[in-house]
């Protein structure tokens, strides 16, 4: 239906069949960063892949020539669209008819804000991983850009892209919590316990704050939790207190941070997260405590969302299963319950939901309300702004520090 | 290097860094089988693009001419690949220059010997879902077919392929258990617990005994219990006692069946496979014990391994963690420990094995033992011949009926 | 209240409180056996003692003289009441007047006959443990004897005096589950993994069919596990096919067990115990699937039930929480939710059960139905029944062999 | 052996067979608090009885003298040594030939002082709940009381005295972990979550400064917390920043605590300590990380202790299971592994080792170290340090506050 102002609106009843709109074919994707030896690009080209939304047809996925060529040919990329050059990549796929759609920005961090903002003022919608730049001013400006561009912006928190992370979103927001009274969240790892040998790809820029920013754990971990505790709570961190600790070997950056948080309406709860625990990968954990029911959730266990009323035996709530099932954890399922599907499937949703948020932008459609509930570049300025203040607290002794509501980008 | 014989063969220490090897250019896959309202085609598709070894090119998505057309349009298939009949299909494809390079099987179960031939008779390789055939002389006939063709055939026993079963196969072959004294397998679900909507698509064919074959339990979820009972210990089923049951409404066929199994040397098992017991989503449980340690490993929570040493604590053994993680395990992994990775990567794990083998035919190369490890022709023949026994023992209120080595295709 | 044949008769509104009557003295306990280097006697009298229903006063703890003497003063027994003659220890404990109101029966099993019938015979309440007796016709002549003279007669199958298997008895009695359609239990444990050592105590007698009975395996546990499973289904099993089987080490009696049970109506379900199965401690697990729900317990993790209504996320049910916690599950608690009660607290359960009965026996009172709820000796013969039919069908080579309804003592 | 003191002196080698040392006949405990309408009474009664160290004979168990009688009666208390005023039982008791050798205090918090005095300046040994005062000043004065009487005085935190608590403090001790390096500790409830019945009995002085102490959850619970941190780590608690919060309905006093910790050597953790988190029974958590290894335990699935070498698969350790298992944990173990010890035999834990402390005091024995290990004045002293520091961190806005060392009775 068209109301008027050229834009066709959809409704929730279009997609009665609870699923994501596709694309009438896939879109065509373009990669920065990625190149071999790193790790979080191939994780971005899987769930894309996954989504069955996207083909990756572009890359300067190394500023190393040779890097770039030889890791576009295990990508299957076409060598005259193996870049080594970003900017160069920017405006040669945006002057091409069949030029890149999107790009996906997984180069270390320090990098994020030259290369997203390069995509955008060629008009290309972009997707990067997190966190979105080293420091707030570039967030902000990152967000306003964006803003000016009318485009596309979505940030890769994809453990917010679980369907049991949005099933609690939804019943938070449906109210069957009642009033939100404690929000844990907990980031859990092991990989630095020991120090890394000193050709660790991975730890060598994180741990650089010339190219990972300013913290270690708390940006590269802390900011995940940071976002799923707001995600499902509907609550945006208004005040913390924080120290930066380093709990392993001496590394420069912080391997373990403490936060002492505030949510709005003066909701408390704490945040850890931790890269020095022996026994723990990816131990992402939240509990949610309001007046009627608590909600709890494991990264490692995905699947699942324990669900107690309080007086009543807890529930094990999955995928699909039973009455109470939210149509935003319908839409993000692929597989029937019991069929594990795990983190990739995490990103593939995130892809898919990029794609059609993008097909909708560049059709002139405006997709109704919670059909996709993605990221976007406002949050990853909310990350940065959480990172901001994390150490501005620690510098100042653990100190409370507020966040400010009226950044640019708004509520998370 | 060359042995003299133009086939080029590989040696373990070419897959030195644990990686598939992966063909240079993404193979092109059809499909037979996989329409609107199917279920598991889109799994095998998923699988197929996750692994990033096929492009899906080609389908006979559906007999319906209509839906044949409208499924290839969502599958983002050219109209003039999209067939709705798949002997058309299997000669054009192989006339083209850029036909496909294998077919996957999703029809319903009686289908599959006929498809299997017509395009095994063309000379391109074939994937298929399970149970093989319908019919013991069928599945016999496919083998044979498959031998003089010299060409791949992949069965899709998809649980068989996640990285802690291959593990946990590993470890059995190396001693790690000592002599196996006990198999216990079994597949708990509860989707039949309530009779299905008439118009239930999935439930239509698979308790037609004419469609879905002799058994329903049994075939469906049965033969996947066997197969990976088999796969794990690297034992073959020699004799069993089974009932088939209808615990649940009456539909015909079995919802239910208790097997009490005898595997090479003697070793002794239960297999109980059920569709109604409630709460069940998609149990495959596997338990072997040996003389020194024994294995314990859920589907549902397939990330885990737990590893008991007589006398000792168990372990929790996880992917790629410590020394005695096993290349077959680590081979098939992409995420680290701790981002779970679930049952469509499973999937997409049998795909890189069928790519490989594939490629690796088409170029005539010979990999090296254990590098690719799927579900072969004959180990699907075995899980037909196991069905076949089991409706014999049945048949006799439980007599013991042996299961003959000497079937074509040898040991699973 | 007085219904005017001399007995008191309570009703459960007398009982509002959901606590057991308790007697208003403890109640004097002997035991006949449990000395020195015994296991199961120190357990009986740890659930004894937590009972706080009794006071342990005498005992024949041994037939070697030294040994039952030495034994006393470790279980501070004065010496006059240290016996080394059970049937001594039965005349003149029948003729104090501060003699024992009950006897506890631990010793090897091919002794309970004897010892019972010594008490029983001589008016004092029996308490044995399991089997009952090594032959069908002594625990026949068990039952028929108890019910000669009026007594009382426990059986400690403990596992059913978890509250949680109360709980789940009372649900199925309640019709929450609808019909029963399956019902499998298993008995897993590790300890005859290797050979013991030839003085190891347990395992002498236990695998002596001298004194341990007919069977090993199949006796030692498996009679629990047929008890639970009927226990808690309401169902007495009506027929079995059952292979002994010597998974490890030659020892003369089984170690394992396979049953392929029928219960009443028809319901199936599978039944296995082992000795072998490294890994395992006390692995006692029930499944229970009816047409509307399913339970699950583990006897490992004992304070949870697991309760799925088909097409509903699953409950984790625990002591006392929430509107379905049936009274039976609530007396039988002693902590609140989440301060774990064990194994002893079950055998506690079980004595301050027998004191009750043996109390109102004493009395003349007649405590309504479903107040206690104890294995009687009558379910101790339907275990033996249980032993002497596995025997029958495993020389038989598994036949069908069915288990009469109408042995003494009625239905479990 | 005598060393010449008048002393004997035990050697560790004495209790080669890893048994607690056994009083002679059970030693005569007497109650204060307790009756009916209370909690913690009838848990200390359990535990004594269980452990089959001790006879309750005397009971001043409520001062309402009629509550007094009728409860004695309830615990089986000759009638003439129910008290109803605390101050004549100590008197009398002392002067009795039989009379008590220790007492057990479980009134409200703001009696524990009063109390104890009364039973130490008597002579007589003291069994005390916690938190220990509800003042430091009376902390401290007990701490010097006891230290002049030469008596036993120790306190109730019996989740020091499950038996993989004491394995872990063991392993914490050998140096398994290597230097430690965060202690997190976690105590969740639900029971506060809404408003409760005014005549609650354990609400209404739990949550009455005057009788309570002057925090609510920080004290009730969260010296719990504090007591297993630094019990299990080995390192007192140096300094904190903490947060008293009602998350929950207004209560006058905190439901919840949050305390950002530091232990010697600058060791940090978190301790978070709520009593309105739904779907939370007693979930006591304790984590402690290492260089080499961390250690995971939890309150609710005692039993079991998460112990994971860095780069190994992580080892469930369970009672008594290989080789690595402590004679700490050993001492404390009645069951087999596979039937569970819970709360219960923690306390009865307590009470065996209170029992060998006083025996041994009483015969001039002294114990070697390590043999008993329970919590004694100097820890509850500790834990009203904790208190106090607390209360004073939160009053200046979350401010550090140090713990001094040298309060009297020294490390905990």
């Amino acid at each position: 239906m068209d109301d008027g102002d050229g834009a066709r609106r959809f409704h929730v009843s279009d997609f009665a069949d609870l699923r994501l709109p596709r694309p009438e074919r896939r879109l065509r994707l373009g990669f920065v960063g990625g190149g071999r030896g790193a790790f979080i690009g191939d994780v971005h080209a899987m769930g894309a892949r996954l989504s069955n939304c996207w083909e990756v047809v572009a890359g300067c996925l190394s500023s190393d020539p040779e890097t770039a060529r030889a890791s576009a040919k295990d990508w299957y990329i076409a060598a005259d669209r193996a870049y080594d050059d970003y900017r160069v990549m920017a405006e040669r796929e945006a002057a091409r008819p069949d030029g890149i759609e999107a790009v996906a920005i997984v180069t270390p961090n320090h990098l994020h804000h030259a290369v997203a903002s390069a995509f955008l003022d060629t008009g290309i919608d972009v997707i990067s991983d997190k966190p979105l730049t080293t420091t707030l001013a570039d967030a902000v400006d990152l967000v306003e850009r964006t803003a000016r561009s009318g485009l596309v912006f979505g940030v890769t928190h994809a453990f917010a892209a679980y369907p049991m992370v949005r099933q609690a979103r939804a019943m938070v927001a449906a109210g069957d919590l009642g009033r939100i009274r404690q929000v844990h969240v907990e980031y859990v790892q092991d990989w630095l316990t020991e120090p890394l040998p000193a050709d660790h790809k991975q730890a060598a820029w994180r741990l650089d704050p010339a190219r990972g920013g300013p913290v270690g754990c708390a940006g590269d971990i802390g900011t995940h939790a940071h976002h799923l505790a707001t995600f499902v709570s509907g609550l945006r961190m208004t005040g913390l207190r924080a120290d930066l600790l380093v709990c392993g070997a001496p590394k420069g950056l912080d391997d373990t941070v403490f936060v002492n948080a505030r949510y709005e309406g003066g909701v408390p709860g704490l945040l850890w997260a931790t890269q020095v625990a022996p026994g723990n990968g990816c131990g992402l954990r939240l509990r949610v405590y309001g007046e009627k029911a608590g909600l709890e959730w494991d990264q490692e266990n995905p699947e699942y969302l324990r669900y107690a009323i309080f007086g009543e035996p807890p529930r094990i709530l999955s995928r699909g299963v039973g009455a109470g099932a939210r149509p935003a954890a319908i839409r993000l399922t692929r597989t029937p319950r019991g069929h594990p599907e795990g983190w990739i499937e995490a990103w593939a949703n995130l892809y898919a939901e990029f794609s059609a948020a993008i097909d909708a932008r560049r059709r002139g459609w405006v997709l109704p309300p919670g059909i996709v509930d993605f990221p976007t570049v406002a949050d990853g300025a909310r990350g940065v702004q959480f990172i901001d203040a994390v150490v501005r607290s620690n510098a100042a002794g653990g100190a409370l520090v507020e966040l400010s509501e009226d950044m640019p980008g708004g509520r998370p």
